[in-house]
């Protein structure tokens, strides 16, 4: 015990001495063999080249990594000196120490380099990330899916029956709460980094896209083994789960500049909303600042493009489509509730958008056109989306329809046992089942909420033929309630207009920075009137730091147990790939 | 998936038929072979017994269960009539339909009759309950006690390393919520029954000692293995969770006839808080009703009794101690943060209680002593309770004794390989990490919580030897918030002089059954007030319906994988000790 006190101590000593986070990558970082990086050291003023030694198990780091280093005195003007060799490979499994000195400046941080085992354990890996899926997501899935009578369910979610279980740990480098962006660098990179940071390290660069690049497991699998890749979400493709795949960017939202990246990159597979940011600047919709049309660029490198649900399918029955770009919304695609129920959201304006399922068929239909194998991520992103604006039905309807696909990816995996795939959030959410609201029970919501054994159970009707009851206005509802929250009501029921919306609209950007005021649309009789405890400017839920709970199956899946760092799913997909062989 | 509608319709529908659940053992219970349980059907009105029919598998269940029915018309002046065969056990594994008809009156359940594998799989069996322990209690319990440094942990819990890991449902049969009794049941019986019961169906009985009884896994191991039994816990060992163990009864609260359930079984070692019920009424102290003195009459029976943790390892301490009673205080034992840092609670008037880990190297030392092996529940109930308090520095810093009580266990399973260890919550709350409290950021608690980078790492010390930051009163903390809460004020700092309590005191229970007030004892500057979102009545937390993480290791601990139902708990452990061989 008294050893482990004294790594704590020693741990601590070093978060003191790393606070500058002067070397990239930091401490204790995990490198796959063979995968490229930034290598980065930041002096604090201005360093003579000459005094700077920076050495790998104590032989110059320049001749260790095969190249000359580039000095940058007073980089960005921002008043350090930066050492940088950039695009460099850790060639053989290692325990690193590094050491930087310039005078009496000194730092030093432990890698662990490792490798993967020759060949590969499966020909295809797919990952599916339920964004910001909580437990009471998964639970209040499996109760709506499935149905519970006298407290046992009438069936398993896809998710639940699968052989291998971990916790996933999810915090960053900068905090315990991690956002989108990092936690998709974790499974992306294997490195840790900071919020809003995707495919870099947070070192001190003032230009978003001048940080330290760690490559992806989608550049990794393309470069090294030469397998296909899909990025499918009903986000916008943008955004930051799918964005971590090919992105390199201090800031998530550089969107222009990721579209550029999957460009650059080329996945197979490219399925989700934000079409905008694909456009050339004065085209109608268009949110680009350049004059380039990536979609007539994508489709001349030979990409089918799609936009509908109906062409989704038709373009993916083809045999000779093996490239694929989908884009079927200006913003995200819009939940299954709305797209299958009540119509609200952008429907309207998008009819024949495509679920996740349909989605993941067609990917799986061209994908597996790629004799090499290919890999595949899915995200499921507005189960955050819907959590972030405290509207758990949406939420969970989209929950139900990950596990849909998640029986899809089973189901092509039984076919050949030679597919990885793996089940998990990125980050929690503070909601929880309390028990349910029932109308009866009085006007307030209060007297209408009903825990314990008042709660009985909720009566929804028995779900459909994907797992969907047809309404979720029912008399006995779940009470799933949020443990952060701005100044909003409550109604207690679900928001069968569209989308909730917490807090006022506000006309600009700057009105965002202004505290939140209720949304006073939703403060009829009978909704509860919430102070909120999260800060004044808040307009939303906010994500939680609470653990994850991740499923696998197919080979390579026994890597996960106990409990993981998010970093871990990706070392178990570079295992299975063998990426670093 | 048509088929699994219409299984899901016909649920339904079965449900509806079920709501009198006029049958017990109930629909789709699942009954170990050879495990003892009362058989009753409830008809409404007045029957007349030659019009009783009832069937298994269309044989006259008399005759099949070898004993005649006593029938009760009007039983307990309820309207009803009452079919009985109480004690009977199924002798083989099958799956059987049960019919009972009266008249026109009739309902059918389907049970599933399992049998174990020849022989023992472990000779020890360890279940380790956290008492409402959450994803956030977990995950906060290992950033306190490992400590996390640029995202990264400095060290495993015990329980995280572990090999086995399923989620367990914790829902009973009249309500998705359950409380620590039926969930307790569902653990120690297999069976899943209704909020406040032990060992019992919630038939329609009215004395609380009527009901059906299911045999407990503790009364298993003795009947059928003659194993020694451990009940520990750091509650009064009348509250639900160790009464699981040994009661039947339809009211958790039923503390006098608890004590004398105990008295019935005798478990060999039986640890915790509670010792008023075991004084004859009369005596200073006493609760009892009755001029029974428990501590005499196990004394009589060969028990060493002992009050205090250093009688407590003297008395495990010697060759010949084989039956242990410890009793350490009239109410529940302190928690670890009191015990050992604020000397708050009841420290003062128990000077010398024992931590948990203390109370499993005596239940350890002398359990061993059976050749034949041994079955220990240990309980860390003060987890739920603090929480139910609102109170999560308590209850984490007692998940962190947990966890050390999980160490001890795993130590001494290491040296053979012989022992199942089981870690489970019972139920979950609605608790997570959204941030941290910064002091430093402003006067109102929502000006000070820190979310996303801004809440970057808690600055608790480093841990003890023991796991435990020396202090919990430090400038940036975590924010662990609950989502469910009557009126009251969050001062979102520890609270240092004693449990928190959210609610005005009341005088009486009379005044319980008023509206709750905040206590204006925390309603001081800088606290928020918070409105709440409870029943008006409601004085503290509530559970959550959540799914929990179970973690397992030793022979028998592959049976978890998955979601299973927390009545699974059961069958994996009589799996592993062979009870229904």
């Amino acid at each position: 015990m008294q050893s482990i006190i004294r790594a704590l101590v020693a741990l601590s000593a070093l978060a003191s001495a790393a606070v500058g986070q002067t070397i990239y990558p930091i401490d204790r970082a995990q490198i796959l063999t063979g995968a490229s990086f930034d290598f980065k050291v930041e002096f604090p003023g201005a360093v003579a080249a000459s005094d700077i030694k920076v050495t790998i198990d104590g032989e110059d780091a320049a001749k260790v990594l095969g190249r000359e280093p580039l000095i940058a005195v007073d980089e960005d003007d921002l008043g350090h000196t930066a050492y940088w060799i950039r695009g460099v490979r850790m060639a053989k499994p290692c325990t690193a120490i590094v050491e930087a000195t310039a005078g009496d400046k000194r730092a030093t941080v432990t890698w662990t380099v490792y490798g993967t085992p020759e060949g590969r354990l499966a020909k295809n890996v797919i990952l599916l990330i339920g964004d910001g899926m909580s437990m009471a997501h998964r639970t209040a899935a499996r109760m709506l899916s499935k149905g519970i009578v006298e407290g046992r369910y009438g069936g398993e979610l896809a998710m639940d029956d699968m052989p291998h279980m971990a916790l996933v740990s999810t915090s960053g480098t900068d905090s315990i709460v991690t956002d989108s962006a990092n936690a998709m660098t974790a499974y992306a990179t294997g490195h840790k980094t900071c919020v809003n940071a995707l495919g870099v390290y947070c070192a001190l660069n003032s230009s978003t896209l001048g940080h330290p690049n760690i490559e992806t497991i989608a550049e990794l699998a393309k470069r090294r083994l030469g397998i296909a890749v899909g990025v499918v979400t009903d986000t916008e493709i943008e955004d930051a789960t799918p964005a971590g795949m090919v992105a390199h960017t201090r800031k998530r939202t550089d969107y222009n500049n990721i579209v550029r990246m999957f460009y650059s990159l080329q996945p197979e597979v490219i399925l989700g909303g934000g079409t905008p940011n694909f456009l050339p600047k004065g085209e109608a919709r268009a949110k680009r600042e350049d004059n380039q049309n990536y979609i007539e660029k994508f489709a001349e490198a030979g990409y089918t493009f799609v936009d509908t649900a109906t062409q989704l399918a038709a373009a993916a029955a083809k045999p000779e489509t093996t490239k694929l770009l989908g884009l079927f919304n200006d913003k995200n695609i819009d939940g299954s509730l709305d797209r299958k129920f009540l119509k609200k959201g952008t429907v309207a304006k998008f009819p024949d958008q495509p679920d996740l399922t349909d989605e993941m068929r067609a990917a799986l239909a061209v994908l597996s056109r790629s004799d090499k194998g290919f890999l595949l991520m899915v995200e499921a992103g507005r189960i955050d989306k819907y959590s972030h604006s405290l509207d758990w039905e949406r939420a969970v309807y989209d929950t139900i329809m990950l596990d849909n696909t998640v029986k899809l990816a089973k189901d092509f995996a039984a076919k050949n046992n030679d597919t990885l795939i793996i089940v998990v959030p990125d980050h929690a959410h503070p909601v929880s089942i309390i028990g349910t609201y029932d109308d009866s029970k009085g006007e307030q919501l209060r007297d209408r909420l009903q825990t314990y054994s008042a709660a009985q159970f909720p009566n929804y009707p028995a779900p459909d033929a994907e797992g969907y009851p047809a309404t979720v206005e029912v008399s006995r509802r779940l009470a799933m309630v949020f443990a952060a929250y701005p100044d909003y009501c409550d109604p207690g029921k679900p928001y069968l207009a569209g989308e909730n919306q917490p807090t006022a609209p506000t006309a600009s950007a700057e009105g965002d920075k202004q505290p939140a005021v209720a949304n006073e649309e939703y403060c009829k009789p009978g909704a509860a009137r919430k102070i909120g405890n999260l800060p004044f400017t808040a307009r939303t839920g906010v994500h939680a730091a609470d653990d994850v709970v991740l499923t696998a199956s197919g080979p390579g899946a026994d890597a996960f147990r106990g409990r993981v760092d998010n970093t871990f799913v990706f070392r178990a997909m570079a295992r299975a790939l063998g990426l670093g062989s």
